[in-house]
């Protein structure tokens, strides 16, 4: 299975994408990061983000895609721009029908490190082990991106199989009613 | 100049499309609500709304598209559909190179009614009156759609000409620099 792992945001996008399996080392495919510059509007910014997060799906061609879920406890002026962003990389992914997999950070630090409290350094430390690479991935939001392209590589599997078995739950409002 | 205007959201979001002018009565063309089951997953939700979007830019072909922008004093856990749909109708415009504006919800108020701390009766009530309708738009997403399109076409010229007029302020951080 190949997986996209995105770490939304603005200024730096990271997109990370391994190949694995259960049981197997994960290999890495690719490791980039989307920049947009500060001072542009909101809309050229979200614009340069999904044309790299579609140029990404084209060329690494992932069976599936994680994208980090904005924390809720979080100050909104400070994750409006991982909110934007991640919404478009989601969007973008169903269009395409592939599974979006949504993981807190905490979620993804506890599936490679170990604990919900890693920091960035121990984050970027068992990316770079994991995956058997020479050198952490810079910046770190690069390394993030490999963190929950792996988190979902562990989890994802689990997680459908447990939404395969389970009664969906029914809609509180259907589709179409006022 | 036609104008859509989206009042964001992943239950109801809120279209409108009015055709107006600086210093003639504003008309309308289209209004409704695109809405996605709340128990369906995240990714499902804003494929469905973008999907809306599209189909309306494809069919409307308005000339600018005003969103409305998520309030920063606002809780994350309230505000996180408004955002996620908001990015994509954001992103959806600008990859038509349509101009987008973004606007609070008190510019819009203050926009139609005077008032930034108008009530959603007031808004629906200048709504109606100023395109010349017989009732108020229902639901309320639907009213405020048409709020914020007219706001744009009020406020949206005179905020392109300042644009044109200031000089751009640099990007804090230029493109590419890490």
């Amino acid at each position: 299975m190949r997986v996209l792992g995105v770490d939304p945001g603005l200024t730096r996008c990271g997109l990370g994408v391994v190949d694995g399996a259960l049981g197997s080392r994960a290999r890495l495919v690719e490791v980039g990061v989307v920049r947009t510059p500060a001072g542009a509007e909101v809309a050229d910014r979200l614009r340069a983000v999904a044309d790299g997060i579609d140029a990404w799906l084209d060329r690494t061609r992932p069976d599936a895609v994680a994208v980090e879920k904005v924390f809720s406890q979080a100050n909104v002026r400070t994750v409006m721009g991982t909110a934007q962003a991640g919404a478009v990389a989601i969007m973008l992914a169903a269009r395409r029908d592939l599974p979006v997999g949504l993981y807190t950070p905490s979620e993804v630090k506890a599936a490679v490190t170990g604990s919900g409290r890693a920091d960035k350094a121990q984050v970027g430390f068992m990316v770079t082990r994991l995956l058997g690479l020479t050198e952490v991935p810079r910046p770190a939001d690069a390394a993030d991106a490999l963190a929950l392209a792996l988190c979902h590589l562990w989890r994802g599997p689990a997680l459908a199989r447990l939404r395969a078995a389970a009664p969906v739950a029914p809609a509180r409002r259907p589709a179409g009613a006022s």
